[in-house]
C-alpha cells in the first residue's frame, strides 16, 4: 500500500492537495536508534509512520528523558514539524525505538495544505487532540502515582505493545522513558523480583506474575 | 466592543458562520471562584473571555490539585467543549479566579462551523499548540525542576499577573496551583522568609527580595 492508503484522510483531500502532498514527499528508512528529530534541528517536517515505532521525549538540562508518547503505524508525528505552528513553542526529540519506514513531508507543504483545507485543519486538531491526551495522562502519571505503580504500568504496556513478557529492555532504558534515575529503578524491580513479579537477567525484564504486577499498576 | 471584536479570526469566517457564532452566542457572568466547568459534566462549551481570569487545572483521586494553564482576556478555552474532538479524552476542571465575563459558544456549533471552515480549524489548531506548549512546559517543571525553584517562580508570576508584591493568596491555594502538599509549601515559604525573600502575614505573602526571588526561580 502506498502513501494514499496510509493518510487517513486522502479521499476528503482536494486533488491539486494530493498532489502537492505527493510532489514532496520523501520516503527514508530509519535505524533502531537513530534520533531523527530534536530541538536543534531545523523543522524536520512531518512523519508519517509505514512501519516501525518512534518514540517523542523530553530532555533535562542534565541529560534526563522522559517519554512523552510513541508512534506506531499509520501515526502522524506534528510536533517534529512545530515550525509550521507559530503557537508550539516545546522541544521535542523524536528516535526510532525499532527500525522504522516513514514518509517526511515538508513542513511549509502541509502548512500550505492546512491552510485552505479543512478537512486536513481538523484532521491535524483531531491528531493534536490525541497527543494531548497522552501528555495529560503522562501529567496525571507523575503527578499523582508513585513509582513502583508506573514502572509495573509501563512493564505492562511494554508487554502489550511487543506481544511477549520477555522484554528486552536495560533499567537504563525503563529509566529514560519514566524520567527517573537507573539507579531508582534497579531498586524496584528487584523488589519485584523478591516479590515474585519480574524476573531479571542481563538487558531482559521477565515478567512472571501478569496479575499482580497489573494489580499493582492498576491502582 | 462586541464578540465580533474579541474573536481574532471574526473577519476570516464567511457571513454565515458568523451568523451561526452570533445566533447561538451566550454571555455570562461568573463569580469569583466558581467552577465552570468539570469532567462530569456534559460538555459545557468553548469559552471567550471578555475579562477576568480562568484556571485550568487537574485532579487527583485524593483532591489534589495542579494547575495546568490560565486564561485571561480574548483567551479561548477549547477543552471544556473536548466532546466536539472524538481524540480528547482527559478531564479538566475550569473556574474562575477573579469575577469572570464571558461568553459560551455550544460545542456543537462551533464543530460544525470548524468542520467548513479553514480558518476557524487553523485557529483551533494554534490555540491548541498553544495549550499544549503550557502543558509541555509544566511537565518540564514538575520533572526536573525542585519545588523551592517552583515556588519561587510562581510567585514572582503572580506579582506579575497583579501588578503588585503584595499577593493575596493562602498556602492551601499556592499548594493547589503546584500539585503539592500546603505544609510542604508552609515550610518553603518560612524558609523563603528567613532569607528574607518574603514577608508572611495572614492570607498574604508579601514579596521583600524580587531579585533573589528571580535568581533562585530562574535557575
Amino acid at each position: 500500500m502506498d502513501f494514499q492508503g496510509y493518510f487517513p484522510i486522502w479521499d476528503k483531500l482536494a486533488p491539486g492537495h494530493q498532489e502537492m502532498l505527493l510532489d514532496n514527499l520523501t520516503e527514508r528508512n530509519i535505524k533502531k536508534g537513530a534520533v531523527i528529530h530534536n530541538g536543534d534541528m531545523d523543522c524536520t517536517g512531518l512523519l508519517l509512520v509505514r512501519s516501525g515505532q518512534l518514540r517523542a521525549y523530553i530532555l533535562s538540562a542534565e541529560g534526563r528523558e522522559i517519554t512523552v508518547y510513541r508512534l506506531f503505524d499509520r501515526d502522524l508525528c506534528l510536533f517534529s514539524a512545530s515550525c509550521m505552528m507559530r503557537s508550539a513553542q516545546f522541544d521535542i526529540t523524536i528516535q526510532a525505538e525499532k527500525d522504522t519506514r516513514l514518509w517526511v513531508i515538508p513542513a511549509e507543504v502541509y502548512r500550505q495544505v492546512m491552510e485552505q483545507s479543512a478537512p486536513a485543519a481538523n484532521y491535524t486538531n483531531e491528531v493534536m487532540a490525541a497527543r494531548f491526551s497522552e501528555v495529560m495522562w503522562l501529567m496525571e502519571q507523575v503527578m499523582w502515582k508513585s513509582l513502583d505503580k508506573r514502572v509495573a504500568a509501563f512493564l505492562l504496556a511494554e508487554a502489550a505493545i511487543e506481544g511477549t513478557l520477555l522484554l528486552r529492555l536495560t533499567h537504563e532504558s525503563i529509566a529514560n522513558h519514566l524520567g527517573t534515575h537507573r539507579e531508582v529503578v534497579t531498586r524496584m524491580l528487584r523488589y519485584f523480583q523478591s516479590e515474585g513479579m519480574v524476573r531479571l537477567s542481563r538487558g531482559a525484564v521477565e515478567i512472571m506474575d501478569e496479575k499482580k504486577l497489573a494489580a499493582l499498576g492498576n491502582t
